[in-house]
């Protein structure tokens, strides 16, 4: 048996630790700034919470749990009875899932929200700006960018009235964030009722309104011709696709487009509401501005969950080079339905740490995560020396420099390379020499220079002066 | 239906979470200032790196995860053909997950460490100093202080040799962050061989020491005489009973009690090297010193899992009123014999987050925690009003205030409502009126007054002069 983690999973080194904290701690604070609070979630959801709400595809990548312990049992053997008695075939997913599992890996952090917010909506204060960084689990296939655990950052709005600022706020939380990173982006904007006008007036039946948006949402990834031939395929006529293609196939600048559109969807009430919308939008980002990112209105944006019911976003990196979504949100307006609450406006954005660092990492951005964070190593010589010299281990550490005690007194050529192979950029040497001579031995690494100090708040001043240079 | 979460899982809310972060930020500063590197492993294990490493009884508290989609369908299909036509009966649980689950939820930290270890060995630089602070899974029944969901904090230490400077830091290690903490501890300490000592002295058969030390473990919880109970209802003879009870009833200081036992265990080598290690790290300590945290020798601690081969450690809390523990540790020398790889020295602590949370709530230690980063409402008058106004917000965003624009021109009694509701301390009024004049209007709401600035850097200056006074 090979030693192994499951396909889609990582262990994560500390270098790459210090990379993702430096991120998460990035993020964080600009959500805290814009007034998001923090919650959490458990990771395990009963499974009723998420079932059906991530379409027929998501439930199958819903990570499920078995029953544990002696209620497993008992339940897996009146099932066995029941399936040894019976001739008929039975149900087996539905069926046997009720009987052997009832809990579930969330499956990303906006369902979770929403069930915390109907929850405990006697305790929230509303509008409630919440954040959450967390793992979410899904049994996709793994490829690259593409994990079974992987962690969300979201900032949501939730309350009982809606407000387009919220949708700037949103888009000026995103513009920090990524110019905090020094990572330009460019977010795709589009409306839920806009294309809702374009199905209208393309005269597309309703209940293909989830297959024209599956299909449209791959614009950018497959091209325009494997989406027709989806489109098609699925029972949307070649007419009703090339009206709606004409519009997406203009390349003007949003208010020439927007002047197209408001003559193609003159009578559709909820294209007309959607360009409204967007404009309101496009008009104050232009007055307020922004800084890393390039707001673009891609008509052909629909993104997959299907709760969305207003505007709808997709990050992605500014030069796209590998056409991968970093982020993405929206607003999901009477979500809270389907768990019993009615009248909730909802909106927010969902952040892809683990796509954020593959794509800075490729693009050579994190130079300025220090990270090593141990600053001195103390050699050790022997029980005695070391109980001597204790007292400044514990100095250097209350001054909030991190040290370190090698544990054996090995030979020095191999203490002094577990410095260097640590990037500790010092060693200091208390041997007992320098106990009777009251002195303080420290090398630097780097410089390969050696001192004697008399004084411990030398020692650390020296410290601190080489501290400032690196971080 | 009503709307729930699994039994044994919480919800966080943000002030729950404020706390949480602050004990989270405060043990990783420790954690590094002694050294240690941050790793974090996946939630999800291989079942077979998990099962067998936590005695039975935690096999069965594992939580398995159900294969997902079309690979969970196939192999059910085949297994239940195997059922209907096999008129045997099965060993059902074994034979039965295998077909069915093969990944299981991380149960500690320890293992996985362990593994990763093993995994990496060609990339790490040994003695290798590793921190992790994530969740951890177990299938317990739920009671109060006990979760199905919960936060370890590990520090360890892996190398090729052992020290006892390793103890020693680590102690020294709970001292810094329960200090840091102001929550005064117990640091109960045992040896694994003065155990193996008591019972060779004693004359308790070799098959009986998991028995024995299970038993001896609940000395503190159910007492002398519920242990004798157990230990005889086991087969350990009454008089063997007596031999060993004899020193942990010795109420003497640390040197009269190691006397006494040095007596006893002077035909066992185990039991001599034992005491030698407990002396060692005792004296040190002793000239070192501890600030919150009283080192108490207790005979009875032997730790429920069984990869124990030193040192042990517990954590309650210095009043010890509820009995609980709140974390744990020791030495694991060769555990990683178990994933093919020899002679390896490891010792580590582990922290209960959730614990800790709990005794210090209940001690009302988490005044200092200051709850509520929003420090500014910015009342919304109207868009045009918004849109002037939002350079301002921006403003003092870059300036580190955390500052929220109320999404509507609601009531106005509303958003100072909202304001007061969220423990926000100012909220600022442009109203067409200030635009008119070029003020800013801001209220103190704790004080109830009101000013007008002429500039955003007054406003700033006013903010940061009350934040002083609470942070």
């Amino acid at each position: 048996m090979t030693l192994n983690i499951p396909k889609g999973t990582r262990d994560f080194s500390s270098i790459e630790m210090n990379k993702r904290n430096y991120l998460i701690q990035t993020i964080r604070k600009q959500f805290e700034l814009f007034g998001f609070n923090p919650i959490e979630t458990p990771s395990i959801e009963n499974i009723y919470t998420l079932i059906g709400k991530y379409g027929e595809e998501g439930d199958s990548l819903i990570f499920k749990l078995l029953h544990s312990g002696n209620f497993f049992k008992k339940n897996f053997l009146d099932f066995l009875k029941e399936i040894k008695n019976d001739k008929k075939t039975v149900n087996i997913s539905k069926y046997f899932i009720e009987k052997i599992s009832n809990k579930a890996l969330r499956y990303d952090l906006t369902i979770p929200f929403v069930r915390y917010v109907v929850m405990h909506k006697n305790e929230i204060v509303f509008p409630f700006k919440r954040y959450q960084i967390q793992p979410v689990w899904r049994a996709d296939k793994p490829q690259k960018g593409r994990f079974r655990e992987f962690y969300q950052c979201d900032a949501d709005i939730m309350s009982f009235s809606s407000s387009l600022w919220e949708e700037i706020e949103l888009i000026q939380l995103c513009d920090e964030i990524f110019t905090k990173l020094n990572f330009p982006i460019i977010l795709y904007i589009n409306h839920r009722d806009i294309l809702r006008g374009l199905v209208e007036m393309a005269g597309i039946k309703d209940h293909l309104w989830k297959d024209f948006t599956t299909s449209l949402d791959k614009w950018n990834k497959i091209g325009r011709d494997l989406v027709k031939k989806e489109m098609l395929h699925k029972g949307i006529s070649s007419q009703s696709f090339d009206k709606v293609a004409y519009f997406i196939d203009i390349k003007e600048n949003f208010d020439n487009k927007e002047k197209h559109l408001t003559v193609a969807l003159q009578n559709s009430e909820k294209g007309k509401k959607g360009l409204r919308d967007l404009n309101f939008i496009y008009n104050n980002i232009k007055n307020i501005s922004l800084q890393k990112t390039k707001l673009e209105w891609n008509l052909s944006l629909s993104r997959g969950m299907n709760y969305y019911t207003g505007t709808i976003l997709e990050i992605v990196p500014f030069n796209n080079r590998n056409s991968i979504s970093i982020g993405g949100g929206g607003r999901y307006d009477q979500l809270a339905n389907s768990f019993g609450m009615n009248n909730t406006y909802g909106v927010g954005v969902s952040l892809g740490l683990d796509r954020i660092y593959l794509e800075m990492e490729s693009e050579n951005l994190f130079q300025t995560v220090y990270n090593y964070p141990s600053k001195v190593l103390f050699i050790h010589f022997g029980n005695e020396e070391v109980l001597y010299a204790y007292k400044i281990i514990k100095f250097l550490r209350k001054k909030g420099i991190s040290t370190q005690l090698y544990p054996n007194a090995d030979k020095i050529g191999k203490q002094f390379r577990y410095a260097n192979d640590n990037n500790i950029p010092f060693a200091i040497s208390i041997g007992k020499n320098e106990i009777n001579k009251n002195k303080i031995k420290m090398k630097d690494l780097q410089k390969k220079t050696e001192k004697e100090y008399d004084n411990i708040n030398d020692v650390v001043e020296s410290i601190n002066e080489k501290r400032k240079n690196y971080e």
